[in-house]
Parts: structure tokens; sequence; C-alpha cells
């Protein structure tokens, strides 16, 4: 729609998701890379021959000029071009800039133009190819020592942990003469990202916060929304991410990649990050949020919406474990008898071990259904020991188990372990509606301190209602009201009662029945079933097969009398 | 994935969906159809010579069976292929089959083998194209009569409503020589449509069923999923979809329209639908519904899930409305504005008055704001008056304005309208909060017909929650429980207090407060906040409200001391 032509340096992955974007908004892309059927050529057919794409390197300077000449606008799918020859060209827009494309491929000329911006970076310092200038580094750092290669590395590549200075031969053999420099080992428990949209006029909105999870230094999992403890941390790592991504020129879609430390600090690890970063493009991880085009739209006309679309979601790379396309195959056919699951192959021609050769993405309504989806997957993965499926998709406690859901929808808590007979009917209704729930105690009274992180933390998690007992003094359910934004019901004993529905003003607490934990589970279902339908068609089932038992009864009343019905009941 | 190469007959904007939808599974596709640049053509470029495309007509048995010598599986994007031709060609599997292509090319065949198969269909009877046999269908099925060409009609094109004999040599004049059948006039209330999927072995699954809009005989909206205050029909609409689809041979993604009349009856008016007939691909309606690769996945694998992923989807076609392109990119361009709407262009190199040049899908976490999304689009439509996106997609009624939303999902209900002053502070807080409502009178004792009705039809009217005011028995909130499956809260006086704690086990109903209308009105938002993430952080935001509030006071108390602040206040 737009008339302007984009060139694109790159025709890999990240250019064929671009270019399957920009056809549904029918702009014309010409893609420079080597060969003819790279896997974004693939899906674009040039309908003219000057917007044929062109067979060459994105790193040789005569043809990002031969580029040039055919398009208004110039971008990049992958950092390693040549930055010094794109800078040279007149009369394209280029985004994001060649001095932020520059900049980005030397890692630590990123780190120091974001530390002198105020970022949070972690501690790092420049080091010579000797061993000399290592055991200096590793004095001022500390041990183990990360050793990085300045420029081309990517995927863990270039990288060298230095846990002893008896390695200091090994790492500079491994590492060769690569430009180099040290980073202090940052022992982080989680990695998030984030990706970020600037426009040409320097606007800047954040996406939903990930997860990653990392294997063999690729990047293997992704999930959204981030589920924490801390409810500050999402907007925390967003607006790191936003004043990152304001320190660059040009328009794109950049990735801020953070540790994530015990104490809830932040640290950026890369940013931009190496091979996400380009303009008009849509990122991976932003597609597997279902964003695919809002980011392109952002880019080029400074609108449309960044919010996640579905409950939950989650993107397994498929990485090639052999020459051989049989594993990837099997995975794809797999993931598509996978409720929610969408297969995106990457068409390339071979298969190599470690390669990138297509993702996964899955949406579910929850975050237990997504790890229930994401188990067949991880499961089918010939790599993939089961201790690591448990780690990172555990299964489901089967019903009636006694053990908490990993990922609840629901909060049932007790101030006591005297309670639990009472609470016990709740939990055998969810138990029954397949809702992940868990069940523990918070006393207001003896544990004050975790009522508060329970009821704090509570929407961060991922519960969406907590249902509380209520003794005699009733303050559990109301505490939690006061400081959760989800809907709390209780089930009361009669001195509670009217303390509960006396709640003031501003603090709604549902209350369901005196010591009926039946109907609290089942108020918690109808809730959910608020976002859920399926859960409205298993409710209807469930009130249809009451309406039997009971007609079952009127039947059995008019056949036998009611004399011998009193009798034998 | 699948090593089987697919050829295609016909490359227009379905095929392009379907080639769209390949490319994700690394399915090769071989196009037949005229010109080089088709919309189909142009985001499946060929990767080797063997697969390239061929320039031709899917009318032309030569250039079908050169198709035919170089894939494994033959399947149409259009049905006005040779399916003489077809049905010769050797050494191919060819969905659906040829047998079925042939049958719904003749729509009076089509109708036929429909009603001899038991599938409700609407009386119809051959004509001749003659004035005598054209008075004795209308004597037979009564006017307004449709008259309509057996072959090659779609889009409104080869029909006639006959509304006088009078007109009779005006219909033949505009059917021109054509094979014709007369159709009695249905005076439907609105249309529905459901696609269906059928595996190789013979297998159907419904996708959620959906209402269309027509506008001058071709498609100008599509919603999903169905509101109604029938809460069977889905089901119902469904299982003839099933039931017509199974009458058929071959997999594929059918389309089956159908009319709904005033009583509920449902009659099939095309099945399957003209153009979205095509084995192993999306249909426009179905990608509507984000289910894009379902479809192949279920004709290649048996497998994947038809459930709607997000609350509420609209879809607008984009219909040329002159040679120019500009009222299409203009459209584009403020969809790109839209939070949730996507832009799908099927490339095609010259508009036309009529054409469809492409569509805008639109998600939304309720129906009310999936209206606010879409009135921006109709409004931006040079053609559509201002009546028309009043009745498409009504604007919001003000907040505190006392009118109902179109769409609500909170219903507050009383018996009476003495109990308006109590249920008002709800009806403010979901102003405040820009939650859809409505409010009415209920009775139990008075309206019990109508208690029933709003019960029943609830859930399939997109109501989420309800709050229903309790006076003395109680009744209204315990027996709207019963009879649906939604959550319900109820503000109660204090003598119905009681009655409503001791609702039996298994009808839950959440008691909020003792005449605090203000609660129960935040309990409806905390509860539809567990489905919509936004309400999550706008009831965050809420209580912060409240504590600066009191803070405030604090401090006030402070700097006045108790004793001014006392009389001050």
């Amino acid at each position: 729609m737009a008339d302007k032509v984009v060139g694109v340096l790159g025709g890999g992955q990240l250019g064929r998701m671009l270019a399957a974007a920009a056809s549904l908004l029918n702009i014309k892309l010409v893609i420079l890379d080597v060969g003819e059927n790279g896997p974004a050529k693939q899906v674009l057919a040039p309908t003219s021959p000057q917007h044929s794409h062109i067979d060459g390197s994105f790193t040789d300077p005569a043809r990002i000029r031969e580029l040039a000449t055919k398009v208004d606008v110039l971008t990049v799918e992958i950092e390693h071009v040549d930055a010094d020859a794109l800078a040279q060209v007149d009369g394209c827009d280029i985004h994001p800039s060649p001095n932020t494309i520059k900049l980005i491929q030397d890692k630590l000329a990123q780190k120091q133009h974001l530390q002198s911006r105020g970022c949070p970076i972690s501690d790092f310092i420049p080091v010579d190819s000797t061993v000399q200038s290592i055991h200096a580094a590793a004095k001022e750092l500390g041990l183990p020592l990360m050793l990085k290669s300045r420029t081309l590395a990517y995927d863990g590549r270039g990288n060298f942990v230095l846990r002893e200075l008896s390695q200091t031969q090994d790492a500079l053999a491994a590492l060769g003469n690569r430009p180099l420099y040290a980073e202090k080992w940052v022992p982080f428990t989680h990695e998030i990202a984030v990706m970020v949209v600037r426009s040409t006029s320097g606007e800047v909105r954040a996406y939903p916060v990930v997860e990653t999870v990392h294997k063999e230094n690729v990047c293997h999992l992704v999930f959204a929304p981030l589920r924490t403890r801390d409810a500050t941390l999402s907007r925390r790592a967003q607006t790191i991410a936003e004043d990152a991504v304001k320190t660059f020129e040009g328009a794109g879609v950049f990735g801020v990649e953070m540790f994530l430390m015990d104490d809830g600090g932040l640290y950026i690890t890369k940013s931009p990050h190496g091979r996400t970063t380009r303009a008009t493009t849509p990122s991976r991880r932003a597609k597997h949020l279902n964003t695919r085009t809002t980011s392109a739209q952002f880019c080029l006309f400074h609108s449309g919406s960044t919010a996640l679309k579905v409950p939950s979601c989650a993107m397994l790379n498929i990485i090639g474990l052999s020459s051989s396309m049989a594993e990837v195959n099997a995975l794809s056919a797999v993931a598509l008898t996978v409720p929610g699951a969408s297969v995106h192959l990457y068409g390339k021609a071979e298969c190599r071990k470690g390669r990138k050769m297509g993702h996964i993405t899955i949406v579910a309504p929850s975050d237990a259904e997504l790890r229930t989806r994401l188990r067949v997957l991880l499961s089918a993965l010939p790599s993939s020991p089961l201790t690591e499926t448990d780690l990172h998709a555990p299964a489901e406690p089967a019903p009636g188990s006694g053990f908490p859901s990993a990922h609840p929808l629901v909060g049932v808590i007790m101030g006591s372990d005297s309670d639990l007979p009472v609470m016990l009917p709740a939990a055998r209704i969810l138990d029954h509606f397949r809702v992940p729930y868990e069940l523990t105690i918070v006393s207001a009274h003896r544990t004050p301190d975790r009522l508060v992180e329970y009821a704090r933390s509570a929407a961060a998690r991922g519960l969406r209602t907590v249902i509380a007992g209520a003794g005699g003094a009733a303050h559990l359910p109301g505490m939690v009201a006061a400081m959760t934004a989800l809907p709390g019901s209780t089930l009361d004993g009669v001195d509670s009662l009217h303390s509960i529905v006396q709640m003031p003003r501003g603090i709604p607490v549902a209350t369901v029945a005196i010591n009926n934990g039946t109907n609290a589970g089942l108020l918690a279902v109808r809730i959910l079933a608020a976002g859920m339908p399926r859960l409205v068609d298993a409710m209807e089932e469930y009130m249809k097969n009451m309406e039997a038992e009971v007609l079952g009864k009127v039947d059995k009343l008019a056949a036998v009398g009611w004399e011998s019905y009193s009798t034998a009941k």
C-alpha cells in the first residue's frame, strides 16, 4: 500500500518474516543476499524486472550500491552487513542508521555506548589477545570471567568462559585473533527480553516482556507473558529497554536482552540484540506474540498496539540436529497435532546441526494448558531429556493427587490446616473441571508478611481468582481483596459472614456460602469461564448432570411410590 | 515438510492465502492461472524449474494435464475449473473430488443433491428460459421469486429477483441464455456461515459459526463468535453444516451458508459455498478466525483445533470503489492505526469497482471493543452511510447516559424499579471502568418467563457476569444462577442474605455486600479482569487512588490537628 520500495540487506528467516508481512500490505521489497532461493526470496516473487532481487553478498559495497538504486528505503535483517558502504549510500532513507548498525557490530562499543547513557550494564573491560591482558582482567573482574569476541559473535559463538587462569591459552586459541573484551560473570536467575519498536520520529513502544530459555547458547524457548512474584518487574524491564533503544538512531524493531538477578536487579546483556535489529520487520519474538505486522505498522505509521492478544504463548525454536531434515519434519508433524501450535519453517534447502530451521508458536487460554501443549513437543525432541521437559513444561498433577499446579489459575488459601476439611470440596470441584490450582496456608494473623506477599504477587504469578476460607475473624479474604485486583471469594463460618458482607465500599469480596466449599469451587470456575469459553460449556454440562440426577429421582419416585422410595433411601 | 507437491487450479486471493500457509510448512505448490504475477504466484517463488508455476487457464484441459505431470496432489481455489478434464487426470490425488466440483458448479444439481440427503433447503424448482416456465414457477413458489443461473454465478451475479410477473422479460434478458432454476423467497432475519474441514479419511470438523453481512450481494462483514438469544443455534448450525459436507467426496475446506429465520429455523443457501471450496487451504473466513493453518493441518494430518483463539473478531472485505487504488490504500492506512486490526491486501495489479482487493481482520477482548474498532473503519469507508455504521458498529453509550450497551459484558438486573437507587452505584462503577453493560428489570415473581429467557440466553448473548439485586425473597439471583453457567453476584438486603448464603450445593451465588452497589460493580469488574488484563491494571489504579485518598487525609490530620480537622469536616 505504501508506494515506497524497500531494499533489505539479508534474505534469511528474518527477511522471510519481513517479506510475508510486506506482502499483506502490498509493499514491494527487493532482497540482497547470496543465491536465488533463500528463505526470504521464496515468499516474494518480484512482479516486475525493476523489483527483481539481487544475487550477491550484503557485505559487497557494489551490490549494496546496486540495491540502493532500485529502492527508496534501505534496511537490514542481519547486522553483519557492510555498514560503511551503507553509510555512503545517497538518496535512500536507511533504518536503523548505519551508525547504529556499526555500533551494534562491535559489542564492546555497544556496551560503552549504553554505559555512557546510564543503562544498567554489568562490568566489562577491553582486553588484548594476550595472556597478560587477560590475567589483568581476571584480577579486576574475578573468575569465572566471560571472554568475548567484539565482532561477528552470535548464538554463543565467539564466547569463552574462563574458569581458571590456566585456561587462558585455550581461550586465546578458541577465540583466535579476534578483538576481545571481558565481562564480569553475572549469576543471573532468569533471562528476559523485551522487543522495542522505534518509529522514524523517534517514538518508542515496548512489547510485553518475555522469558527466554537458552540451550547451548542458542535461544530454545520463549514464554509470554512473564510470570514473576515481583509485580514491578515487567514495567521496570520495559522502561530499561525503551531507554536503551532511545539512545540509538533510526527506526526499527530492537531486541533488548537482560539478566534478572536474585534480588530483582536487571542487567542489559545485548541491546540491540544482534540478529533482531532491523527496521520495518517483525521479529521472531514479536511474531510469537501474535504481533507480526504491528511492528511494521508502528515503524511505518507510528500506530498499532503492542498488547498481547492471547492469555499465554510460547515459542520453540526448531534447531537442526544433523544434516537430515527428518527430525525437523518429525517435530513439525507432531506440532500439527497440538491445539494452538503453528509451524513456521524457513524453507532452508539444507539442514545442519545447530542451524535454525524454523520455529513453532503455541498459544493457549492458560499457562498450564500452554505447558501441556508444549510438553508434547518437548517430549518429541530427541535431544531433550525428561528432566528438561519437566523443568520447562511440567505435567499437571493428577486430579486428587493433592499437589499444586506449577501454573495455577486459582489460589485456594486457608488460615490454618484445621480449615482443610472445609476447603477440600472446593479443590475437588477444581479437579473435576481440570482447572489448575494451588492450595496452601496463609494466615492473616500468624503470617502477615506471607499474606502481603501472596496477595501482592497473585496477579503477576498468573492467578486469576483466590478462594479464601474465613473462620471467625474473616480477615484473610478481606485483606487479600485489599491487596490484589483479582476477584476473591470466601466461604465463611456463620460468625464471619456479617463481617465480610460489611466490607467497606471499594473492596469487594464475594461470599459464596456458609461452609460450602463446593459452591466456592464452582464460583471460581464460573469466574474463570468469563475468559475461558471451554468452562462455560463444562459448567453447562455439570448443571445438566445435576438436573438429570434430580429427574432420575423423579422417575424413581413415580416408579416405586413414595413409601418404598422413603424406605429404600 | 510434506514431500508431496501440490498443484492448485487458480491463483487468486484464496490461492494466495493457501500459498502463504504452505510456505510455513515448506510445502511446495505449483499454481496454474493466467499471467505471471497473480496474487498467489507473488508469494511463492518456485525454488526449482520443475516446480515453476504455469501461465495458463484453469479451464484449459492441456494445461491441467501439464500441471498434473508436475505434482502429486491436485486441488482448486475456485470452482469454475474444467472438472471433466480434472476427472480424466491419472496418477494424482484430487481433492475435493472432480465429482464434488462438478456438483458444486451446477447450483440446481447441488440443491437436488442436498435435498435428497435430507439437508434443510428452501423450496426450488428447475425452470426453462421461457415466460411460460417462469410463470409456472411463480405460481408454485409465489412472488417474489428468486431466479438464478445454475452455473457461473457468484457475488449476486446471475441472480434476478422477480417481484411481479411483468418483469419476466427483463429477467430473461438479464440472465441471458443460461440454464436457470427458481427458488422460493425466504424472509430470513440473519445470514450465518460455517466453515467445515473434511479430511481425506472423511472425518469432518466445524469451525465456530459466524454471522455474515452482505452488501449488494457481496460479503461485506463477518462476525464471530455468533451472538444470539438462542443458546442451541450454534450447535444446530454446526451439525447441519457437518452433515451437508459429509455428503460430498474428497478432502477440503467447505463453506456452508445459511439463512436464519425468525422462528430459529435454518436453511442452507449454498453448500459448499462457491468460492470457498478447496482442499488443504485456509478460507478467508477461517483465516479471519485466526485458524489459518489449522485447516491445512486438518486436511493433511487430521488434527489441530478449530476453536476460536480470541474473544471477539470480525472481518471487513476491502471492495474496490473505482479503478483507483487510492481508496483501498486510504482504508488500509486507517486500519493500521486501529488496535487489533490486520490488513491483508491481495496484490492485485488493478483495482475495479466491486473487485475484492483485500480484507481487514479485527480482534478484540470484547464485542463492544470490537465494534469500537470496526466503527473507525466503517466511518472511513466513503460508501458507508452513518446509519449502516450505526447498525453494524454502534457507538458505546456515553458513560452516565443511562442507556444500555448494544454488546454488554455485564447484566445488571433488579426485580423492580424501586431497586434502582441501590443498583445505580454498580452502574457508575461499570461506567468508570468503561465496561459495557445493560441495566434492566427482571422480576422472578412477576415476569418468570422473562427470567428464564434472560438467564438461559445470557452466555449466548455475550454476557460474562450478572449482578442481580435481591430484596426480600432473594429468588432473582438464585434462579439466574441456576439457569446460566455465568458467575452471578448479588447485593442483598439483610433479609435475603441468609437465603443466598444457604444456596444448595451446586449453584453458587456470590454475595457481595448488604446494599453495597459499588462493591457489586467492583466485583463484576474483577471477574471480567480474569479474562481481560486491561482491567487488572485499571483496578490496581483504582485501588492506588483509594490509598492516596486516605493517605491525603493522614497528611491533613497531621497538618491541621484533629480538633480543627474534626471541626472542618
